[in-house]
């Protein structure tokens, strides 16, 4: 059991190969014969599951209800936001051809349904008393990129967009904060991911928005990851596409909106933030499966013994399960460890006769000892939160140590060369210093944060600074 | 509360409006700018998300997976099945540009996805070790149909298909009748409409199919729709998309597949079944929202009392809610009623001081006081459930008073100028018959059943008859 997958590249020697290897040893996704996309396997399919899960009833919780907007949108109904319209245009599929017929007008599959919900907005909402309204949908949006990874980037992905209308800034600015912090509970609760929040420069800000708020992260090997966003845009789309309502003093006013998105690439930042050499590790707060059961022989006591506990378990909410295959032990083993199950129970003949049961931990692959005797719910569910916060933490000390300071752009090219990370660093404001770092490795702001200047000089021009940024490469 | 909706044309004088209206009124869906393609409101949206609750975890139950394929097919690939792509090939939407770039090869969106799962087999499947493969897809799909209805028929719909793959015939055709079942129970048990299920004539069949499976119910003005299918594909698709595997006898072999699917289109049956003049009509079972409490007054002891029994039946698996906005009782009734929850319960001081209760039933629209005393959680559940049964008595009446036999031309074409309903007639086989039998106001075979025949005589030609065939007008 302490041989390395062979299947998988070591993660210090080839980060990038690691992490294909992983995807397909752990049956995440495939590639497909659909150039840039890819078929999300059912192991890969059941994280997003359980995603979707936790994060839909979150969102109820907080008063948001699901509906279903169309797939595709007419070319001129796109181009009623300017900004949009120009930062997406390049990178949408064009239906031209609706069964054997030219279309007259092209239409393009969603990459992202602002100006779907302002038209539906615009049929639905005449007064005050009619918002706000707040909804959010699960689907498929679709960019024409041309190089793809496997959950990182890839053509079609699968996400959830949040898009909500309010009769005051106020409430709407505070419904784009508010969603930012449900974001970053996920992140931190349930992915054990450490993640930071902030504000996008008004370059990496989404087309047509007044502000972007940011969920960063990052990766093992010290390329940042944005990994769920959340955009307020005052009145701009609703003076675009003309949704107006009647506030409380009988006047018409545009409508303030936001919207808010997470995607299938927090899977990718599961497996780079977590994952090993032997394969995929799932913080157990997100694994499907949480607990495998393998009994060692087929000692009817020992298979009674294993579906008694099976059964204890997921009466107390632990998702436990049997591997009764036909397999032999070791390679259910190695399957349990290249799958992330973040516990696995082992039970033989001889551990019965001697009161014995065996617990292998994912994340320290530690083999654990005990008593039959044991109140084995209350122990899986404290070993199962220790793995969380051990994982959680583990994620806290590498991102501290590749987390640095620059004072002047010398300093930001000696780390970048080093090894990429999370850089501070303060900013005069102006987009040429932000392209002239993004000149040193295509480094690029991640976020303006609330946190104090370090000089109050700008890292790259040296003129006053207005803003604490962090830094870093990004996929 | 005795006076019909007013944006609710009568059922009995134009049924068509009567159902846009219906799903207007209840807000189930909407138009949107995209010809063709609906916008699934919240309403509606939540009736989906409860049948696919239903139906996932019984999929599960039997062992399936889910997975994502994605959403575009190469026209090559569609291509290689014939029946499959003549099948489509006119209903299809084709992207021809991605980005600012003409493509090389167009792109579809997907019709259906066995090409997409074949090409998965194809590098997946090896040994008969690697089969039975049970995989299931919730997600959206595309049609470019002319004539659209919301939730009926509309150019993008919403759908789980599921793709199984075998290593024997008879495992494969198992599993077809086994979908086949699941659907029959998901539209008895749970949907309360009375389905038949049977076979598929091969002018009806699924193309590139070896036979169809198919479950038709009868909509309340006697149109037949057919609401879910399940379709095995002995090995056409294996050889075509040359899908082998190595047998116990270490030979090649093709494998054997099926497919199955149900639809949004559940949601118009369920109207067209169950809804009245006063609004939409919903069986407990599929209801995603049971029962609404509606305080009268603002006494806080009313709405204390209204949050007991809330948590109470919440507590016990009974969807309940308070309506606590501040329109007037009259209005929340209305609105309960349009939007068909199945029972509202009413209080106020008086109900207090005397003890008692008032319990609405949707169904019947019958008022029904009780003491206050009464175990609440028992009674709503037996209410709920004399509810279902109600329903799906009255869609079993309506049904068999719609059903009709006939042996000859003539006595078909009567029924059918009178009053359409699903019509028993012997077949001799012969497309040409099944042809002549569709000029009369468009009426199809819905399917072939085991029934005994009942002349022995072809309703059409005369000639011996080989099936038993039930007939309508379909939507």
């Amino acid at each position: 059991m302490d041989k390395k997958n062979k299947m998988i590249t070591s993660r210090d020697d080839d980060f990038a190969k690691w992490y294909t290897d992983i995807v397909k040893a752990a049956k995440l996704a495939d590639y497909s014969s659909v150039k840039g996309c890819i078929v999300i396997e059912p192991n890969g399919y059941a994280i997003w599951e359980r995603m979707q899960e936790i994060l839909d009833k979150k969102f109820k919780q907080l008063g948001h209800v699901n509906c279903q907007m169309p797939l595709l949108i007419p070319e001129n109904m796109l181009k009623k936001e300017g900004e949009l319209v120009e930062g997406f245009a390049p990178e949408v599929a064009w239906v031209t051809q609706g069964g054997e017929k030219e279309l007259d007008e092209r239409l393009c599959i969603r990459p992202t349904s602002e100006t779907l919900f302002c038209d539906y907005y615009q049929s639905h909402v005449k007064s005050y008393r009619d918002l706000p309204k707040l909804y959010n949908q699960w689907c498929n949006v679709l960019r024409w990129e041309h190089e793809t990874r496997p959950f990182l980037r890839s053509r079609e992905f699968l996400w959830q967009e949040g898009h909500t209308i309010h009769a005051s800034s106020k409430e709407a600015e505070e419904e784009t904060k508010q969603m930012m912090d449900v974001y970053r509970w996920f992140f931190h609760e349930i992915l054990a991911i450490p993640s930071i929040n902030g504000r996008k420069t008004e370059k990496e800000k989404f087309a047509g928005a007044e502000y972007t708020l940011t969920n960063e992260a990052l990766m093992y090997n010290g390329v940042a990851l944005q990994a769920g966003t959340s955009h307020y845009f005052g009145q701009k789309f609703a003076e675009a596409y003309d949704v107006k309502f009647m506030n409380k003093d009988n006047k018409e006013e545009y409508a303030y909106q936001t919207s808010w998105g997470t995607t299938t690439r927090m899977i990718g930042a599961l497996i780079m933030v977590h994952s090993d050499d032997y394969g995929l590790v799932l913080p157990p707060r997100i694994a499907p499966k949480q607990i495998v059961i393998i009994p060692i022989g087929n000692d009817e006591k020992v298979i009674d013994k294993c579906e008694n506990i099976k059964k204890e378990l997921l009466e107390n909410n632990i998702i436990a399960y049997i591997d009764n295959t036909e397999k032999s032990p070791g390679f259910k083993f190695a399957e349990a460890e290249v799958n992330g199950i973040p516990v696995r129970i082992e039970i033989g003949a001889r551990d019965l006769e001697n009161s014995k049961i065996t617990f292998a931990r994912r994340d320290t692959r530690e083999k654990i000892i005990e008593d039959l005797s044991i109140d084995i719910v209350k122990y899986t569910k404290e070993l199962l939160d220790e793995i969380q916060n051990n994982l959680y933490n583990k994620a806290v000390q590498r991102r501290d140590k590749l987390t640095f300071t620059a004072t002047n752009l010398k300093e930001m090219e000696d780390i970048l060369n080093t090894q990429p990370g999370f850089i501070h660093a303060d900013w005069c404001g102006d987009t040429d210093c932000e392209l002239k770092i993004k000149e040193i490795k295509g480094c690029k702001s991640r976020c303006i944060t609330d946190e104090a200047l370090i000089t109050g000089k700008c890292v790259c021009c040296g003129n006053d600074a207005k803003h604490h940024v962090i830094w870093g490469i990004q996929y």
